[in-house]
């Protein structure tokens, strides 16, 4: 059997990367470029395909295999894109068939997150663990499940979304539908909002006067010792130790591993969030359970669609 | 090869139940007894292995494996009961060499709730679904995840336990160190403590005047339409809700099978609860989430363990 290249698809609303590996993984090509999103799925995936098809045609080997992350809610076996809320206009896209009519060969689509997950247990943080839970903190909170190298999918491949478990029984509405929801306290969207709400309390201004206070912000004022930011923090911590804990308590993984924007935080994120995480765990010993930034960026998306191609080139067969 | 039996043991607070099966699933014998904990473990596992061997000795067949469900912690790699609640003098106690010696054929332990969810996988409410979140209320709120019809284990052996999941970040302290957990609310001794003190709180006396009060009676007061019975577990549905609700978030299960005492309350508890988790699960369709009442019983551990020795006796070794 001659050697076949596999790619690898990451398509976030705000940007795309595209790599090449061949069967021995080595990357053999990749590029990024913007999502634009206006333009609607069938230009955008179209701008895709010619980017694999140029590539290809400069290294000269054929394709055997594409992998996918895109954003949820995803239907993964009939392969299509729902309608994420950060990709507006694709209603029920067909995305897999599509992909497989234009190159014939074996389409595997998975969500964001989960990709991410893939790409951290087998490149980044996460390697050498047995089950690994990720986390990603950014505008909203992901998460995914690894168990022996395989995504946990669960029903409808809903398996994984700590963002959406309930860590405040009376706290605030979340656009899901429930309340109290851990992505509306800790999110970058959620803790921009608690520090702009504090600051209006506390000077009697209007929320609206703090629009551009984001996250970011708020770790920057934290690091300056602003005590208003500080209180925004530990808040923030002490909720992600109570959802993060109960994931931890439920599923028992060997690594806990946190990737997005929030999680550039580093330490300040991580050391006081280890120990609360420790407080709150009691069913096992959590010196046992590694808790962990990624470490491969924004790679870890298009390394993990780079492992549901070969996936797909394993098995021989498209499948969905 | 000759046909081997499979032993089963149920050890439990309060009673065993042994069983022996033949390998094509039929029940050779069972027996059940009270556990005297007052006579040490050394004298009630001998106890057990007495009445396997007279079992053994009246059907003439060969004994091929043992399974063990017992109460936690326990520790499956070394074979150790470590020191649970309701099995006092139980310390680091060599349950599986002590049987493997008896017997010269390999053993398998597992905690009570695995064995029950895997009773209840096979041969009860959870047939025909790949995966089982199973949840026991009775006095405390145990847990366990059936995957493809494996205990997903994690670290220690300790996923699944839910009842110590954080439900009320201002709850009350619970006896694992933690506060606010599921347990301290819905279990059956939060249900009769908040019972207890409301009746206190409105009546102007003591706590101690109502410690007759046992979940039972909660629920059957709940029947007789009892205003402050009501409130009670109208609360106990809304912390379920959540506490199972995140557990479905985050396994995304086919199925929720609900064991223990508490479930003996049928669709008083099952109804409301369906309703209520189906506001907080937002992350996948819930009616493709099954929400059932256990229908093993007390036979649950017991056929569980079966399973367990059956596992050992196809894997044709030891697995610990």
């Amino acid at each position: 059997m001659s050697q076949k290249i596999v790619a690898g698809i990451d398509i976030g609303g705000t940007k795309i990367a595209v790599a090449l590996e061949n069967q021995a993984g080595g990357r053999v090509a990749d590029r990024r470029f913007p999502t634009d999103v206006a333009r609607g799925p069938e230009k955008i995936v179209d701008e895709i395909l010619r980017a694999i098809e140029e590539m290809l045609a400069e290294t000269g080997a054929a394709l055997g295999a594409v992998g996918i992350g895109c954003p949820g809610p995803i239907d993964i076996e009939r392969g299509l894109v729902l309608s994420p809320t950060n990709l507006p206009g694709w209603i029920d896209f067909p995305l897999v068939e599509l992909v497989e009519k234009r190159f014939g060969v074996p389409v595997v689509l998975d969500n964001d997150a989960n990709a991410a997950a893939l790409g951290e247990y087998f490149f980044g943080a996460g390697r050498g663990f047995r089950d690994l839970f990720y986390v990603t903190i950014s505008t909203g909170i992901g998460g995914a499940i690894v168990c022996e190298g395989r995504i946990h999918h669960g029903v409808q491949a809903g398996a994984g979304e700590v963002g959406h478990t309930i860590v405040d029984p009376h706290g605030t509405a979340c656009r899901c539908g429930a309340r109290g929801c851990l992505e509306t306290i800790a999110s970058g969207t959620g803790i921009a909002r608690r520090m702009r709400e504090r600051l209006a309390a506390q000077n009697g201004g209007n929320v609206e006067n703090y629009r551009r206070i984001t996250a970011e912000t708020v770790v920057e004022a934290v690091r300056s010792d602003n005590a208003t930011a500080r209180a925004v923090w530990d808040e923030t911590i002490e909720f992600l130790a109570i959802g993060l804990g109960n994931a931890i308590t439920i599923v028992a993984p060997q690594a806990v591993v946190i990737g997005g924007g929030v999680a550039a935080a580093g330490e300040l994120l991580l050391g006081p969030l280890r120990e609360a995480i420790g407080k709150n765990v009691t069913m096992l010993p959590i010196e046992k359970v590694e808790i962990l930034k990624a470490t491969l960026g924004s790679e870890s998306g298009v390394c993990g669609a780079l492992i549901l191609g070969k996936s797909a080139l394993e098995r021989g067969q498209n499948v969905r």
